[in-house]
């Protein structure tokens, strides 16, 4: 295990692996990753192959092209170093590493993969790979994140995902769901590619829909930039607007808990349990104008980036704290008004940012691996966007009626448009709908009551939330319902959680976190793979590995 | 580990677990565990639970009941003990089973579960649960893949998904997924259920879609005849036919491996694989009447059994024989014309029994957790149905030209009219769908080429084979292809197969084999779950099991 805290928080000034180049519209992301810069002590980080740290730059990168560079309109990925794209995760860290950071590691990396996707998606900041060298395992798959993949055909640079023949695990970064769901690679090829250490190349890379075009060295360069500015010419990000720059968060850390502006993580260790609070706004701005002035404190992309960090502080810092309560405090009608701002300027390129990444941090608050519990409580502010974070919860409980010593009044929940189709999950469904898959008219009922603060007997009534208690048993309830989830199994929850959470339909985003990584978190536990003996510990030793010979 | 051969031939007869009572068109299958009949020694099965002896005399009664009696059109679930429904997967079995064994078990129980739904949804033969007594765990799964579930509303009379608070793992015989996709219970609501050892009853189990009526004691038996009568009236089946009886299987077991009629499986341990060869039928019968004389002989029917079995055996038995060699010898116009009658008759009751035989056969061939090779050779008969088997393997290569010394021909595939909508796989695409998702118009082509045979060029041409060989390289490329394929991790084969071979949508019952099943392996593993001081070894001890606190 790692000692020294897992900090999220980094900017370009502090990046040792990757560099941002921007030229009008067209960016490049380069990794050169510092082979002296891994994140466990020991692991030379050879071949551009990377660690966590590698990944929390290439996420602040993805997230900072996007709201400090509305001009830049292609994003080209690249490798710094000669003959090499990038070997992949670092086996050796992967080796040392616990089950925990492994899937952790897992799930921080395929969400990256998926915002480079969604920048392409809705951002119209589309994404090239321009894969020259080596590219294997992760490098490929990071590769075949971006929306359109060119390999240089010098003989030499091959695509690969080894992962089975080499470590006896699974390319578990998006990499076999999107050769079969988003390249739709002929599946008998797949498994060809799949077990090719040497990988492929040229025109048969093509051919198999392992890349989408093949260049010849002598019209490589000219070919990328054409092809970048191809991309470019498709998206419709302003030419003449300024950046939003994100300052660094303004944190601080205890040790019982972290405050951050709008968010505040209270530790309870010995109950194994968070509280995490979300403060409601305090001011807004009056308009378009105003919200694009205040930039980064403007209240939901601030409390979208500080709920991201603590979201991401709780999983890799506190992997002990199994139940994390969700609660707001401040006015609702401060919310929904917040809601009515981005409602109104949805079209605006800063507006669309805010609203997409808050659609991120939801989702991943979804794939967060506690158990969420939300407390409607008097003088909380659980509305529009903010009553999301109720629904991702597994159990969102209300009080009803006032508390005694508290003159907020009634506890509420309210409604705005935002909750009716600009969040959905990974299963293309709002929370609503999933919630309410078996009763669709209760979707509509919710939708009539847009704008309204409801009280607690009306919210159980239309289904809004699992339970409601009075004064005189809220506290029971509560303490009960709180105490006895931390005495359950912590995997069993986990699993359990991955399977309740997804209801509906699969797509290509949920089925990487439901089929690809459940079976992924399997293999980290098997002898053949993870233990003494296993791949991934010999993995360069010359000896071979052993495997249990029996299938399950 | 099981020492003694585990069979999955059984007749009712022989059943120590389950009655058959039919009357008309109602069957009753009641479930009346012996408790000292348990599979592995030293384990009782109290209170109707269940291990895999008593799922295999379901799986038989459930195909049995299809076709042998073609008049019964609905069936109804029941215990034959009383204040018990069921309580489920026998703890005890769990705990002391291997790792191989449990998720086998799972995966054979999930798979008789659909073969329930099937029978309703496709044989129009519908299942109601008719739920009395304590209903826990596996017992509430069973019920749930019922299409009408009943429960009495005595005040004792519960149904419960303890799994996770009792034994550290989920409920994975579908059960989480039947409750948000088939049941769509509100996930919150999910939630609540899974974690509630006593259950739901009554009313409230009605409200949150647990079961589909309660009925008070003094209507009980009444209303369970009424609604069976009410599901019988839908049924299209005839009611003046005789069925077909289904008599034990002609096998013979060697050291070398086991021979059926139609169906050979040469083992070969040292290589750690099995030859699995099947051959095309000698004789068919010229018409529908002839087929209906000929009954469980029929070639079709005679050769899914026997695959079926074959399957099976190979999945508990050999375990250690990791790659499954498919081979077929025969006239492929031979198997075009038995196609042919399939097709021409698919409206009887008892071909379409047979087709849908077929496409759970190759279903279960599918989610069969060993590399599948098909070697498509000259005097081979890879037509119609039988194609399916080369589409389901994760490679098919291919002979060209003729054999020296063989007088049958060059190689040749065939498609049929079955393979284009008779045979879908779990995922609700046909086989060839799955394989040209990137290329829906080279399904249209193969279309085209229905009812030909067709040589090894035109074959990789139209994408149908993986690669084809001719006589100079055929033998060192199998045998190197087969070598390096038993060098791998077999472990890390089973999770990329796993996710290679279900490209495409995902239903409710590839959910269940993907997500589900992946998660509950996961805890399989677990030390919380599994381990010797984990839920399962110390379930029933009044010590209580020691998780690992950390979240992963």
């Amino acid at each position: 295990m790692i000692a020294a805290r897992i900090d999220f928080q980094t900017e370009p000034a502090r990046y040792r692996h990757w560099r941002i180049a921007t030229e009008g519209a067209i960016a490049e992301l380069i990794l050169d990753v510092d082979p002296d810069g891994g994140f466990f002590p020991g692991t030379e980080l050879k071949l551009n192959s990377y660690d966590l740290g590698v990944d929390i730059e290439l996420a602040d990168a993805v997230q900072r092209l996007r709201f400090e560079h509305p001009e830049v309109r292609c994003v080209v990925l690249r490798s710094g170093k000669p003959g090499v794209f990038s070997a992949g995760a670092n086996i050796r860290m992967l080796a040392q590493a616990s089950h925990a950071h492994k899937v952790n590691f897992c799930k921080f990396t395929n969400e990256t993969r998926l915002a480079i996707e969604d920048a392409g998606d809705h951002s119209r900041q589309f994404y090239i790979a321009a894969v020259s060298g080596a590219c294997a395992g992760g490098g490929y798959e990071l590769a075949i994140s971006a929306g359109w993949v060119m390999l240089i055909d010098d003989r030499r640079s091959t695509v690969a995902l080894p992962e089975t023949p080499l470590l006896g695990v699974l390319a578990g970064t998006g990499g076999l769901t999107r050769l079969t769901d988003k390249r739709r690679v002929r599946r008998d090829r797949a498994d060809l590619f799949c077990l090719l250490e040497e990988g492929v190349r040229g025109k048969r890379a093509v051919d198999w829909r392992l890349v989408d075009e093949v260049v010849p060295p002598s019209r490589w360069e000219t070919a990328v930039a054409a092809r970048a500015a191809e991309f470019a010419a498709r998206s419709d990000r302003p030419t003449d607007e300024a950046g939003i720059r994100l300052p660094p968060l303004t944190r601080h850390f205890s040790t019982d808990g972290v405050a951050y502006e709008h968010v505040r993580i209270a530790l309870d260790r010995p109950a194994r349990r968070a509280f995490l609070t979300i403060t409601g706004p305090a001011r807004l701005p009056a308009d378009l104008a105003g919200i694009v002035a205040e930039g980064a404190p403007f209240w939901p992309l601030a409390v979208a980036r500080e709920l991201d960090d603590a979201l991401l502080h709780l999983r890799f810092n506190e992997p002990g704290l199994g139940l994390l309560v969700l609660k707001t405090t401040g006015d609702p009608s401060a919310v929904l008004a917040a809601d009515a701002l981005l409602d109104a300027h949805g079209g605006h390129w800063l507006v669309r940012e805010i609203r997409l990444l808050l659609r991120r941090v939801l989702k991943r608050l979804d794939l967060t691996s506690r158990s969420l519990i939300a407390l409607i409580e008097p003088g909380s502010c659980f509305a529009g966007t903010l009553t999301e974070i109720a629904w991702a919860a597994d159990r969102a409980v209300m009080f009803t009626g006032s508390r005694t010593g508290n003159n907020s009044g009634p506890a509420t929940i309210g409604l705005s448009p935002l909750n009716f189709g600009t969040y959905p999950m990974g299963n293309g469904l709002t929370r609503l709908q999933t919630r309410f898959l078996g009763e669709p008219e209760s979707e509509t009922r919710a939708r009539a009551r847009c704008g309204t603060l409801i009280e607690s007997e009306e919210a159980a009534e239309l289904g809004l939330v699992t339970a409601s208690y009075d004064e005189i048993d809220w506290d029971d309830e509560v303490r009960l319902m709180l105490e006895e989830r931390a005495s359950f199994s912590p995997d069993a929850l986990t699993a359990m959680e991955a399977n309740l959470r997804f209801a509906g339909p699969e797509t290509m985003e949920t089925r990487i976190f439901g089929r690809l990584s459940a079976w992924q978190n399997w293999l980290f536990q098997r002898p053949g793979a993870a233990g003494e003996s296993g791949a991934l510990k010999r993995y360069g030793s010359g000896i071979k590995p052993e495997f249990d010979p029996d299938r399950v």
